[in-house]
């Protein structure tokens, strides 16, 4: 099982190497791409533990000198003060613009090492080896790096490409389950979006919920098509001129969810389950899509075992005037991704206050 | 007299506008560009006193709403920190993607705007309204912002393109002259890198080290064709792969005599002039180019009333060795910028260190 996907943007081109066994591969797949010798890998302490020998064996075997660079774990280190520590690494270890940071890690660590590489040097090479379900299927490919505001997630960042994406399933094997749902939520996410028939195939499975109870050619399947979507969208709209945007279906209430909650109760995919959840209920009640759909997208989230209601703590008021601070708001207006069929969305910014407050009321636990 | 260039790049193409009163002409300018409504003028207080009224009247006549935001003035504030204030006045604004961050003032107000918009919800518009000939003519085209780190001059920063750059001449009447000089600086360069008419019309004007010398006609001369010289590289090579380390001649030995003057003694143009006596000497001595044209070259220079000897407490040995910390390093070897002949420069790495301290022991005062 191999699969190997290009991402094609006018100015950078790059690969998505899918294997299990891929970790072993990095630095022979680096060589490849005529990088620097110097390589800053990026990590945080526990991923390090469990797969920084294999990498780091890899790229010295392949003639690569490596330095690390450690974040402390979590979304609420993903800040502009760690990025200024990892330009003190970049500076002590004097990387020069033809070297390379690798990011090995979750979405967290590639979003602020991607940023990293874009602003030292005004920009260092890149390479992304995803740990999690989520970050393979969805941070990792696309260009969008950032941090975090104390007042709204990612609103700092840049788009700045990888030269390359190496995906190794295996390692999903230590993943946290909560984690593993949260990524399955965004390739649920990829179905209604892009691809039925990765739906149909996720309908099929008879769980979604863990790992162990996915068949290996399936999870392949998953990450492949997963990918190929994200890469086919990114691939026609990299700066998120129009397209693109339908990336964002459940993201939107997701993101206000995830906010208000503090970014620690629910995680992100749990928020764009959620989400999701809210987006199709928007649609059934504005005649866009079916309450057949809609059950067959709920059917697929709760086999992922993954949330379809809003907490009851939550201000529904509170979730409303949140979306309006969304980096996506455009003159004042919330767009909203809707669906209309499996595998098909629109863009609408005719949602009206009303509908969105009765939707929401209704899906609060 | 007016001029136009048009900087020609493959994802974005952009005009810069030169002519006296271009001031009063921003908002018209700015709303044939099709920007959202909302732009933050960043400035400091010093420029924003003297040009802010004209800026904004015609910006808000213009059907733009204006927010300020107000760094402090000099090199030594432009960090992340300041940034970060920046952000929260963005913020605070509710920028969209669609709004414009404005920079008028000077080489660093422009690079820090820059560098801020290209990040804030991963990049929003950015217009230039350059108020030093350095700014007008170098800092304002070609994309690159950004910040300095506590040991080293702009190592954070990203390529980011204008929308617009617009230069009013009539600014630079209360312009300090010692900044004027250094701008001139950048004029010389751009004659023996790349344009040696340019040079010849400077060799002909009687002085060069303060505007009022200056015939009106040759002012907008100087600038437009240093502006072309600069888009004609810039648009060759966006990121510099190539052609654009060019642009640094004088930059190499300059920065770090800059850097090691703490960037106050010594300001940015001054140290280009001695960084182009001191190319201009080791081309001599590589026997690259003649005795009659470093004469030539140092005869500009001493016309603009800059210096041309190292200061006399600098240490040689921190030079070179402040030279291989620069972001230009490839592969551990500097590389000099020669000239060849009055607007032909070659990239050099063959410049040894013995060389290199035999000359600046010669120019030291």
């Amino acid at each position: 099982m191999e699969s190997a996907i290009r991402v094609n943007l006018p100015e950078s081109a790059y690969e998505i190497a899918i294997a299990p066994g891929n970790l072993e591969r990095l630095g022979p797949m680096m060589a490849q791409l005529k990088l620097g010798k110097q390589v800053l890998l990026v990590s945080n302490a526990a991923i390090l533990r469990r797969y920084g020998e294999s990498a780091i064996a890899s790229l010295e075997a392949a003639g690569f000198t490596v330095a690390t660079h450690l974040f402390p774990p979590g979304e609420r280190y993903k800040t502009l003060a760690s990025i200024q520590k990892l330009y003190d690494t970049a500076l002590e270890h004097r990387l020069e613009r033809s070297s390379t940071m690798v990011a090995l890690g979750g979405g967290v660590v590639g979003d602020m090492t991607g940023f990293a590489a874009a602003t030292w040097l005004r920009g260092v090479n890149f390479v992304q080896v995803p740990t999690s379900l989520l970050a393979m299927i969805d941070a990792s490919i696309g260009g969008k790096t950032g941090v975090n505001h104390p007042r709204g997630k990612n609103l700092i960042g840049a788009f700045y490409q990888p030269k390359l994406v190496v995906i190794d399933p295996n390692v999903l094997q230590t993943l946290p389950t909560r984690e593993f749902r949260a990524g399955m939520a965004e390739v649920i996410k990829y179905g209604i979006i892009w691809d039925a028939d990765l739906f149909s195939k996720l309908e099929a499975s008879p769980r979604l919920d863990q790992l162990r109870y996915l068949d290996p050619g399936l999870l392949q399947t998953i990450i492949t098509r997963s990918c190929q979507a994200k890469a086919d969208v990114v691939g026609q709209d990299e700066k998120e001129a129009g397209l693109r945007a339908i990336l964002n279906y459940g993201h939107t209430i997701g993101h206000a969810v995830e906010s208000l909650t503090g970014y620690r109760l629910v995680n992100h995919g749990e928020a764009v389950a959620i989400g999701m959840v809210a987006a199709g209920q928007l649609a059934v009640e504005m005649g866009l899509w079916s309450a057949e759909c809609q059950a067959r997208q709920l059917g697929s989230i709760q086999k992922a075992n993954l949330p379809t209601q809003i907490p009851s703590f939550l201000d529904l008021d509170a979730i409303a005037d949140t979306l309006s601070t969304d980096k996506k708001v455009q003159a004042g207006q919330v767009r909203f991704i809707l669906p209309k069929d499996i595998g098909e969305v629109i863009i609408s910014d005719r949602v009206s206050r009303d509908t969105l407050k009765q939707v929401l009321a209704q899906m609060q636990a």
